[in-house]
């Protein structure tokens, strides 16, 4: 069975990842990660989130429950096996994930030093995730809706996405969720056929309406005090 | 400027309309109007909630915190002026809102007495909101999603729907949330024309993908256990 006395094959590139639970340490890293996510869906013109807001928003004190409010996902790599310290989270009920990856060659990541980890050990940020409860009334159970994945490019078709997306469905799986939901654009064939590989179904009819802006600010105003209809 | 001196003009039929908070004592109609909802839109076949499986995600104890979690807005009609008592949810941080609607003719209602509200005073529930907080990652904000607007068909057509969502962009555009979104069929082009005269936006292009079934609970297993890819 040992093959010890065999000749090591030569070494293959590969890389280490984690996902973990965030923490208000990547927000910048999150912030950056927005941003980059905005870019690449042409979308700038709708950013307008500050590192106070993503701050106060997604890690308040206390911290929200994971999976039960707003959960980011953080995806992490590394040139070496990542060993996971006693304060990553694990307490906070999600575990983290680590995988190693064989690559057919080693990949530069020129924004590197930009996406350190706040973790260091030579950690750089990859990528996110961010997840909420969502509801359905039919099923009369909670689900999940997953707002974003991003995965850096340097870093992308290394089945990362698909990894934070798995991590998400097991943690649904296992709280009993009756549903994991997410969208996306009905011109993005790839990311279309890579969804339904993961066992998702896209459904056709529906649209999203949304009321934003200032057409959402003139709802503020009592219609009591102003209409005295009562 | 004093009319008192005129002839009465004859009475014109009118309903009164409340809007509150859901308690635990709702579930029963609300399960009710979920399953007439189901009939509506021919999917019955994915109704599987239960009473028991409502009442205990949407009203654990200690109880959601109203536009912060999984909240539900019961509509109620009257015959005559509705008076609120203390213990409607006043404060529990949302204000019930009442109003009076002219009709051009009485209503018959034939599932009055099956839709009695537990709150008595000859009130009837009409229909209910279900709805949760989203997030904008490109805002970093909090939003507030809508999962259902349903009005019983006895009541359709008098703006009782449109009471309900602007109650909670109301609440949105107060708490500060960037957006309020929800889904409409792409075929229903009266609803569609309705959502645009409220002043949302449909957007074509997203459409929702959807994890569910033994798809989803193929994800339960933990693949470190089963793959050993560490």
């Amino acid at each position: 069975m040992s093959t010890s006395g065999a000749a090591s094959p030569p070494e293959q590139p590969a890389v280490f990842t984690r996902i973990r639970l965030a923490d208000r340490r990547d927000v910048p890293n999150i912030h950056r990660l927005i941003h980059q996510m905005a870019e690449f869906e042409l979308l700038t013109n709708l950013f307008s989130a500050t590192e106070s807001s993503l701050s106060s928003t997604l890690f308040p004190s206390p911290p929200l429950l994971p999976f039960h409010s707003f959960t980011v996902l953080i995806l992490e790599i590394s040139q070496t096996p990542i060993h996971n310290a006693a304060e990553d989270d694990s307490d906070l009920g999600f575990r983290p994930i680590t995988r190693r990856i064989a690559l057919k060659s080693t990949i530069a990541d020129p924004e590197a030093s930009i996406f350190a980890s706040p973790r260091g050990d030579g950690l750089v940020v990859a990528g996110f995730l961010l997840c909420f409860p969502n509801y359905s009334s039919f099923m009369g159970r909670p689900g999940i809706y997953v707002e974003d994945i991003f995965v850096r490019e340097s870093w992308r078709r290394l089945g990362m996405g698909k990894m934070m997306l798995a991590a998400v469905a097991r943690e649904a799986a296992r709280m009993g969720c009756g549903r994991v939901e997410w969208c996306v654009l009905d011109w993005n064939k790839n990311a279309i056929a890579f969804y339904e590989g993961m066992g998702a179904e896209v459904l056709p009819q529906w649209r999203i309406c949304r009321l934003t802006g200032e057409e959402l600010s003139k709802y503020a105003v009592d219609e009591d005090d102003s209409a005295g209809r009562r």
